[in-house]
C-alpha cells in the first residue's frame, strides 16, 4: 500500500494506493467533516461495490444517488439529479460526495460538489484503471453538452483520493486495455524508465499483478501530479498528456462515440504521433516499433481504422478543443521519454504517418 | 467618476463607478482577452442598454443571449441557455461573458462564465442599486434549484465591474428603494458616519442626485470588499452582511417570493434585528427609531405583515440555509455602526420584537 500527496498548496491531497483499501475506513474519515455522506455511483459498480463501500462508512449517515452507466449519461441532467438527492436528504455546506466509479462519475459528482451551495467536500474512489490513472490528478470535473464533450465543469480538487487494486478484477479485459494506452502515455511523454518497466512487465501487468499494479498507478499518478503541479490551469507543459489525442478523437467522433474506445484511439493515435516523430528523424525506427509491441502487447489496436482517409482525419482535428488560432497542435516525440508540442508539421508527413 | 480595486491577491479587480461609464470602451477593454465577447441580459434590460453596449463594443466580434426577466428565471435551464448560445457561436476559452443587468443575471452569467470550458473571463455591469452594491463584490455565483434558492453555483470573481449610475434613472421607484434596504444595512453594521451620511442625504438619493450616488455606491462597495477580503469563503464576520435576512427570508417565503421584493423584507428584518437590540439594551429606543425613520424615507416597510405571528417567522427560520446545528443565528445591532451574530436570544424577545 502506497501513499503519494498531491502537493498543491492548501488544496494539496494524498493518493492512497492499495488492494481493499474501500473497506478501511482510516482512508477516508480524514476527509470527511460531518457525519453526513453521498455516494455516487452507477448501475454497474453499484451491485460489486457499494454495499461494502456503505458497510465501511457504517458510523457515517450516508445517501446514495445510483445513475445509469455509460458516457451519455455524462449529462446536465445527471448532475441535476446528483443536485436534487442531496437537496432531498437535506445534506449542508460541510457534507462530503464520494465518487465511485469511473471517469464519468468522476466528472458528475466532482462537478455537482464543486457547485452544490458553491462547493462542499470530495472523495474520489475510481474503480478503473483510466479513471485511476487520469482523472486521481488534476481536478477537472464537468458534464457533455450536446453540442461538444467537457463544455461545462470546474477545475474542483478532492480532498482526497482512495483507489483500490481490487476493483479492476471485475473490470472486462477490453476497458483494462484502454485504460493501459493512458499508461504507455506517461512512459513516451516523461519517463523512460518507466517505459522500459512497462515493456518488461506488460504480461504480469494485463494479468493484474498487484505489486505491478501498485508501482504501475503510483507512477502514472505522480507523472500527472508533477506535470498538473507545473500547469495547473493548463497553459504548457499539461498539453503533453495530449499525446495520441488530437488523432485519438478524430477516430472516436468519425467512428461514433463508443465504437472505439477512448484509449483505443488514444493507442492507434499515439502511433500515430510515433511515425510523425520517426519521419521528422527524431526517433529511429526501433523506437516506434517498441512503441508499436508495448500497445499491441497491452491489447490496443495500432492502426487507425482502415475507413478513415487522411481528408477524414483533417476534418476531425480542425474542430478539435486544443486547435489555437485554427493551427493543429501535435504532441510528438523528440527522444525516448520526451515529447513536445508542434505545429509546423507538414500535410505530406501527417499523411505518411497515419498510413504506417 | 472613482475606481475602487477589489484585492483578492491575484484575483484583484477594479470596480469604476460613474456616470455613461457603459459607453466608454476603455473601462471594458483591459478586461476582454480576445475580441469574442457575449453579452447576457434579460428582456427588460435589453431595449434599453444592450444597443448602446454594443455600440460600445463595436471593435469586438459580439453576441447575445437575451433571458425572461425575473428571478424565477434563475434556473439551471437559463445557464444552459447560455451555453448554447456560446457553444452555437464557438467561443473559445479566451472568450469573455458579460452580465447586462441586475443580480439574476449577474448570478446567471457569472455562474456560466465559472463553468464555460471550466472558466472564462466575466465581466459585470450591474444596472440595479441592489446588484451595484450587492453583487459586485463577493464573487457569488448561481440559479435556484426548485428545492431551494442558490443552491447551484460557484464563487468566481469578475475581471471588472462597470457601474453606470444612469442606468438607474430607468429604474422603478420600487426596485431603487428596494436597493437602498442594502444600503442601509452597511451603515448600521459598519460605518456610522455613512448612516449620518444616508440620514443627511436620504432625499438627494431618492431623487438620484449623481453625486451622492457615487458617493453611496462607492462606500457600500468599499465595505463590502472590507468584509469579504476579511472572510472570503464565508466563516466569519461575512455573516454580518446578513443583518435583516433571516427574518427577511421568512417573510419573503411566507409571502410568497415577489410579493414582497427582497429589498423590502431585509428592510422590515432589520427593523426586528434592531427592536431586538433595544430589548437587550445594546441600543437605545433613539437609535432604533433614527434606523426605522431612514427606511421610511428611502420608501421601505418597517414592520413585518400584519397577518404573519410568531410561530410563521419562527417555521421558517429553522428552515434557513444560516441555520448551524439546529441554532437560529441573528444579526444584531451592539451599538452604532456595528452589529454581531447571536445565537442565544429567547423566544420571549423575538416575539416583542416582531411585534415591534
Amino acid at each position: 500500500m502506497r501513499t503519494l500527496v498531491v502537493d498543491l498548496g492548501d488544496r494539496s491531497y494524498p493518493i492512497h494506493i492499495g488492494n481493499g483499501l474501500i473497506s478501511e475506513v482510516n482512508y477516508f474519515k480524514d476527509a470527511i467533516k460531518n457525519k453526513r455522506v453521498i455516494i455516487v455511483t452507477n448501475d454497474t459498480v453499484a451491485p460489486l461495490y457499494l454495499d461494502r463501500l456503505k458497510n465501511t462508512l457504517s458510523d457515517y449517515q450516508v445517501c446514495e444517488c445510483i445513475l445509469p452507466d455509460g458516457e451519455k449519461f455524462k449529462t446536465l441532467d445527471s448532475f441535476n439529479k446528483i443536485i436534487t438527492t442531496m437537496l432531498e436528504n437535506s445534506l449542508g455546506r460541510d457534507c462530503t460526495v464520494i465518487a465511485l466509479g469511473g471517469g464519468v462519475i468522476g466528472d458528475l459528482a466532482g462537478f455537482a460538489a464543486a457547485s452544490y451551495q458553491r462547493g462542499v467536500d470530495f472523495i474520489q474512489v475510481p474503480t478503473t484503471i483510466l479513471s485511476q490513472v487520469d482523472s486521481s490528478v488534476g481536478g477537472k470535473t464537468g458534464v457533455n453538452h450536446e453540442l461538444g464533450k467537457n463544455m461545462i465543469g470546474a477545475f474542483y480538487q478532492p480532498k482526497t483520493v482512495v483507489i483500490d487494486l481490487n476493483c479492476l478484477k471485475t473490470l472486462p479485459k477490453r476497458e483494462i486495455s484502454a485504460g493501459l494506452a493512458e499508461v504507455v502515455k506517461y512512459g513516451i511523454i516523461w519517463d523512460y524508465d518507466f517505459f522500459q518497466f512497462l515493456e518488461s512487465n506488460i504480461s504480469g501487468i494485463t494479468e493484474l499483478d498487484n505489486k505491478l499494479l501498485e508501482h504501475m498507478i503510483y507512477t502514472c499518478c505522480s507523472i500527472k501530479a508533477e506535470v498538473v503541479h507545473l500547469d495547473e490551469r493548463e497553459g504548457g507543459v499539461r498539453a503533453l498528456l495530449n499525446l495520441g489525442h488530437t488523432f485519438g478523437h478524430a477516430i472516436e467522433s468519425y467512428m461514433g462515440y463508443g465504437v472505439w474506445l477512448h484509449g483505443e484511439a488514444v493507442a492507434a493515435g499515439m502511433v500515430i504521433a510515433a511515425n510523425v516523430a520517426r519521419l521528422k528523424g527524431f526517433v529511429d525506427a526501433t523506437y516506434t516499433e517498441r512503441i508499436k509491441s508495448l500497445l499491441e502487447k497491452a491489447g490496443l489496436p495500432v492502426e487507425a481504422p482502415k475507413e478513415m482517409t487522411y481528408k477524414d482525419f483533417l476534418q476531425k482535428m480542425v474542430h478539435d478543443k486544443k486547435v489555437k488560432n485554427g493551427c493543429i497542435r501535435y504532441v510528438i516525440p523528440t527522444q525516448t521519454g520526451k515529447s513536445e508540442v508542434m505545429s509546423d508539421i507538414s500535410e505530406d508527413i501527417i499523411v505518411k504517418a497515419i498510413e504506417g
